[in-house]
């Protein structure tokens, strides 16, 4: 195919908060597809809060990105050519081509999606990685019981929105902490949740221990600094929390923890995890939750930014917490 | 019986580190045995670091003391007076009779001692609640194998000694952190530890980085504050972190922790545990250190400060890691 693949590479690592002139957008060759591959037209872009770590050159749970590569990232989008019988021309995919318009792959780095079953987008979301480490985070590793106090940060977000809506599914108090009026009425009006507490509001500490009468069980930690320091601060006695983002310290500022005392003195536990290391664990949950919106129990949102060039910004964005909903790129258009 | 009971009791809430003036020593009645109790006549009282955490007026896992309560704490005594025929005098016990030469308890608030098996100390210390909870720490919360690398602050103290001697006879290799070149020696030499780091040596990072090439899969934390900083930012990927104690931090001293995101990018797992909440852990734990202690495979180190009216400097020095070994008061002869 002829014709060029915009690609948006890392420049050079962020310093503190990452800004536009980390990346820089440039325009290659559309690649061939190879034996038994396919070359993929990529429609959606998924933005996520662990790019971050993937852009330090530090040791993190995976390798990260030197100056000029390419950012990765997850995608939807259509096969345009195949060498591949199992993938004709048409079909939805989803894999991880990374920030750029085209990529090729083999069947194996696929997952074919039906578009019966929901809007392709969501397999980046409510049905995808998202959805996923908020339904593992959650059950597996916070284990909620009917009555007890589940706390989520960022919780209109992908993640947090999908641990909220399954804690309420599962009969418990559900306390979200947002950023803004707007979210937080989102998150209590429309997602259901019992409280949320907004984080710009005048007396964050105040308002939380009002919305935790009986201390906290369950917390999905999303955010970690203020907001970690606090929670830790009103855990009952085997709480469970599960650790997975700490978005507020990804750019260089190491918010100074002192609660790890509540740890010993409640008896709690404090998981970190990676959802990509429990593959096992994606089609039960995605089977689940996929359910649940057919029913109407689980709802999710979704902010779309267009077109590749406005991707820097939108993950900007997203570290900010300027997004509402699962952030999106639309790279292309969903018909060819 | 005549005469009278020396008693220590906390005087006022310490404010920081703990002095002498927060306790006050005073002489009372000694008690009678009323129906179903024995009076007891100790001969031991045990030192612990979670006892600093009861003289603060805030939320702990026990109740925290008021003033002109007399301390807590575990003793080793023998039956003077029995109205149970269950403990004919002469009985040697175990119960949390607390900083006073005499008690009274009924026979469920006391463990019978074996002398044989034993110095009936050691029911304070490798055979009672620190040995049980070096134990239950390592092995059911860290569960350590073999060839992995496990870490231990407070080395040479009584949980530590312990945790590190059991990480050895299941084959891992074993790093403590002690206060002194004295203590080191004694845990490299004596107890066959790996290696151990003199805490207040020159270059603590630059000889901890040295001692753990493979980094730390197993982390017994005792002890907080500049120590858990460095530890958590060696953990290995799925490590293990029991949270026993924090004494750097007793004494209103919050260090600033900024290692959670090790937590989150190593996939690890940190609980904090009293032990007394697992008494069902108890019989076996001790019935296989016993073994170890006969077989030569298991030591132990006790401190003695002599009479209960050095309890409270020995207590401050404990907080001060001046103890080596296990620190007991003796409080009585042991023959009458």
């Amino acid at each position: 195919m002829s014709g060029k693949n915009t690609q948006v590479l890392m420049k050079q690592h962020p310093k503190g908060w990452v800004t536009e002139a980390d990346f820089e957008i440039v325009a290659r060759d559309i690649p061939k597809p190879g034996p038994g591959q396919v070359l993929v037209r990529n429609i959606w872009l998924s933005l996520d809060p662990y790019m971050r770590g993937r852009m330090d050159p530090v040791r993190s749970y995976a390798a990260h990105l030197k100056p000029g590569d390419m950012m990765g990232g997850g995608t939807v989008g259509t096969v345009i050519e195949s060498n591949d019988a199992a993938l004709p021309v048409g079909t939805y995919v989803n894999g991880m081509l990374g920030w750029q318009e085209y990529g090729v792959a083999t069947a194996k780095e696929l997952r074919v999606l039906d578009p019966k079953i929901a809007p392709v987008s969501t397999s980046l979301g409510v049905l995808g990685m998202p959805g996923c480490t908020a339904h593992y985070g959650l059950m597996a590793l916070g284990q909620p019981k009917a009555g007890e106090t589940v706390v989520v940060s960022a919780a209109s977000g992908a993640v947090g929105s999908v641990v909220g809506q399954i804690a309420k599914i599962k009969g418990c108090r559900v306390v979200g902490i947002a950023g803004g009026q707007e979210k937080c009425d989102y998150v209590v009006n429309e997602l259901g949740f019992d409280a949320c507490i907004d984080y710009k509001g005048p007396d964050m500490h105040a308002a939380f221990k009002a919305a935790t009468p009986d201390r906290v069980d369950v917390y999905f930690e999303n955010v970690g600094g203020e907001i970690m320091e606090m929670v830790f601060g009103r855990l009952n006695g085997f709480a469970r929390v599960s650790i997975c983002g700490l978005i507020a310290q990804y750019n260089g500022q190491p918010f100074p923890f002192t609660g790890m005392r509540h740890v010993l003195v409640n008896r709690a536990k404090v998981q970190g995890f990676i959802i990509s290391e429990h593959m096992e664990y994606w089609p039960g949950a995605i089977m689940e939750m996929a359910g649940w919106i057919k029913s109407g129990k689980l709802k999710y949102r979704e902010d779309v930014a267009d077109g590749l060039q406005n991707a820097p910004a939108a993950f900007i964005g997203l570290l900010k917490g300027k997004n509402f909903g699962k952030q999106l790129v639309r790279i292309g258009p969903d018909k060819a």
